[in-house]
């Protein structure tokens, strides 16, 4: 699937890449040789490119921009906190109040017991963050062994060294991204991973496996336990309903934290302000970035749970932080944010309306020869593509899910391929007619992609 | 020092910092007891509390405004940007102009031979970054074996747990922050510890702990050495004018990379683009943040080689990168803060006038019956309390530097402790007459200390 370029700029702004840019994520000699699609503006759901085409994008940048693009208030916020004091640490005993006020706002949304906001620069860093502080606790409480966090395959948390060890990505562990005491345990991945199991079985199943983990590291090793609601980058992974359930009740049982990686799921996603508000699970920390400013600008943190931050209050020195901890433009944006989120019940909205209908929609697509899966709920959709509906057996080799994704971005759609899994989280201001243009597109280019298969 | 809170507002932001806020670096029970400082408004060098009490910032935030505080341009340049495109991701063959544009400036001012940039939320996460792909160089090489990388004690590399690692500080290898594959060497701090030996003689002697390091370990064993030019947050230790030279010498010796941490000296603090620039080191890689943007918005980076980037480029998918990489709206930002450094010939005002003045000045303070040394360039000082000036003997658990610290915000000045060594960092447009006000209130402050341990 070749992309033609004809506006002489895009042409200048490729040979900027090619020269000077190494792009997250990346194949370095495609990346050149193909060159970047150059996007330049966005309104609401849409994004445009240099070539001057319309996009609705289907994954709100990536998990982000969850009140849309173009909205003004914020990069008003921005301006007027950056001429005010655009920078200031909160090191040292000193602070500014857009990062006092954004904490207390967070702890209103945040469940009851958790009150307490570390901030960090990005949601890696916030990963980052939970394992030195679990780590801290534990030594606090006289229990330096507990140091093995367990992690889930296929989970994501961020890109740093610590963080791409504390996900499952095996292509990133392969790239100087493993560290010790980290451990990992299977994913509640029904559609690929079920094999002939009914899925709430297999949800059991895939819960008793942290038990499982437990004593086999050992209760006095384990410091906590750290998962996704719904795993996003690994494919919109929502476990069987009686998943988490299970792993409650286990995490009962032992003593070891339980850390929410609230980075996607988290500020309405699922409809609710964290997923695991939508799930009633009650985590001791909770991961958090992206929503949290509609990614307007970079923010992350983590929300820390009553428990823990008692235990901290008698701990003297924290020794860990970032310059840009609640860095007080990115605060002043995330409370604007926050405050459109709350004002226009957007939140409600996506639960009581375009939730239901953008599941539904996304439902009729089951219908299509390629479609063997579909699920999902609030703003959260994945659509797995197979070669055989009943068997679930895959187009080996053939790069379905990349083949797919070129037919949308060349035909005004943004999906993001997950294998050959197609997932979408658009903005959660999406509307029913948006919703209608989405699914409609994406039919026509699961039909495209049919085709080349077929061809 | 106890400082007395007389602003209603004032006492409601410290009520929510101890409700809500865990700020980097503290102690949660003294933060919550003596409640922090509220930093309101920033302009050109000086800060206004919420006491409204006015402040000359000798930390430039913590190494960060270098173009100084009330830059409305930079405001402009965020909102414009916000308002057209607040966010995309550069990730699967997409980016946007601004951070093409930037890492095309990046390479118009970095070393001849650097002309790619990965761009980072952080230095921290710059860090990071760097090793990951030098693991990933070496592996690509043919070289997986090389996977240690060398640091210095009191070196700062960042907070994440592998910054905390690449970095020398004790506290934080003590809390969770310590992984393998990484050793240390002594740092060139000749007044804290040359001991007898002359400065040049122990800057060689700091030099070769290198060598002896790399033999050590095993040559097909180490992948990189990673050195601030000036380490900062350690206590701005300038090395010995015999360190960098021999460093040069044993590094052209072996198989490794060499690493520059320019989040300090980067972007004009030594009077030249680079701190490696100021010594002649020619690095492979270089971590770079604060002031890229002037901290006016989160945003870090690794400038990277034309040898390493060669390598990548053959070496299919990186499998490493964060949604806020290269994100737009900071990308406008550092765009603007890189033209207004250039075009107001920032850099040049400092080599040829301000940075000569303020060594010049500060040095002055040697007569100072606390000072032991007084050393520094471009725009970095420190200053060394002692009891003895003679035989550098401290005043010994009396928290002296604490103590100056609390005196300098109680009376305007912003300097900044690291342990008995007193360091400044001002914004690069400091004047003169704004430097005759630093020094003048430094030696009040020091006078105040002094007689608190007199009294």
């Amino acid at each position: 699937m070749s992309t033609t370029y004809n506006n002489p700029q895009t042409l200048q702004w490729q040979a900027m890449s090619r020269d000077h840019h190494l792009a997250p994520f990346s194949d370095y000699q495609q990346l050149s040789d193909s060159g970047p699609r150059i996007i330049v503006k966005g309104d609401g759901v849409y994004l445009w490119d240099s070539e001057g085409h319309k996009i609705l994008d289907g994954m709100a940048g990536l998990w982000c921009a969850a009140i849309g693009y173009g909205r003004d208030e914020l990069a008003d916020a921005a301006s007027r906190q950056m001429k005010e004091l655009p920078f200031y640490n909160t090191f040292f005993m000193t602070a500014h109040p857009p990062v006092l006020e954004l904490a207390k706002v967070i702890a209103e949304i945040a469940p009851p017991s958790m009150n307490h906001v570390f901030f960090t620069g990005s949601g890696s860093e916030g990963n980052d963050t939970m394992l030195r502080m679990v780590r801290h606790y534990w030594a606090l409480k006289g229990q330096p062994s507990k140091k093995v966090i367990i992690g889930r395959h296929n989970g994501y948390h961020g890109s740093t060294v610590a963080g791409a060890s504390l996900g499952g990505m095996q292509g990133m562990h392969e790239q100087g991204g493993m560290i010790p005491d980290i451990v990992h345990i299977p994913q509640p991945y029904w559609f690929g991973e079920g094999g002939d199991m009914p899925a709430d079985e297999f949800g059991i199943w895939a819960a008793e496996q942290l038990e499982k983990k437990i004593l086999e590291v050992g209760v006095d090793k384990v410091a906590a336990f750290i998962a996704e609601p719904i795993q996003g980058a690994g494919g919109v992974i929502v476990p069987p309903d009686s998943y988490w359930p299970k792993i409650r009740e286990i995490l009962a049982k032992y003593d070891i934290l339980f850390v929410a990686d609230e980075v996607i799921c988290g500020f309405g996603r699922t409809g609710e302000w964290f997923g695991s508000d939508y799930y009633g699970n009650t985590p001791d920390l909770m991961t958090i970035a992206k929503g949290l400013t509609s990614g307007y600008i970079p923010m992350g943190g983590l929300i820390v749970g009553d428990k823990v931050a008692e235990v901290l209050k008698q701990g003297g020195d924290f020794n860990h932080g970032f310059t840009y901890s609640g860095h007080p433009v990115a605060a002043a944006v995330a409370l604007e944010n926050i405050r459109i989120l709350r004002e226009e019940k957007i939140l409600e909205r996506v639960r009581a309306e375009t939730a239901p209908y953008l599941q539904q929609r996304l439902r009729e697509l089951l219908d299509h020869p390629l479609v063997g899966e579909v699920r999902g709920l609030g703003m959260l959709g994945a659509i797995e593509l197979v070669k055989d509906k009943t068997t679930r057996e895959r187009y080996a080799g053939k790069g379905v899910g990349m083949l797919c994704r070129g037919h949308c971005f060349n035909n005004g759609l943004i999906m993001r391929a997950v294998g050959d899994t197609m997932i979408i989280a658009p903005p959660l201001v999406i509307s029913k007619a948006e919703i209608d243009e989405l699914v409609s597109k994406a039919r026509r280019c699961l039909d495209l992609t049919l085709q080349d298969l077929q061809g």
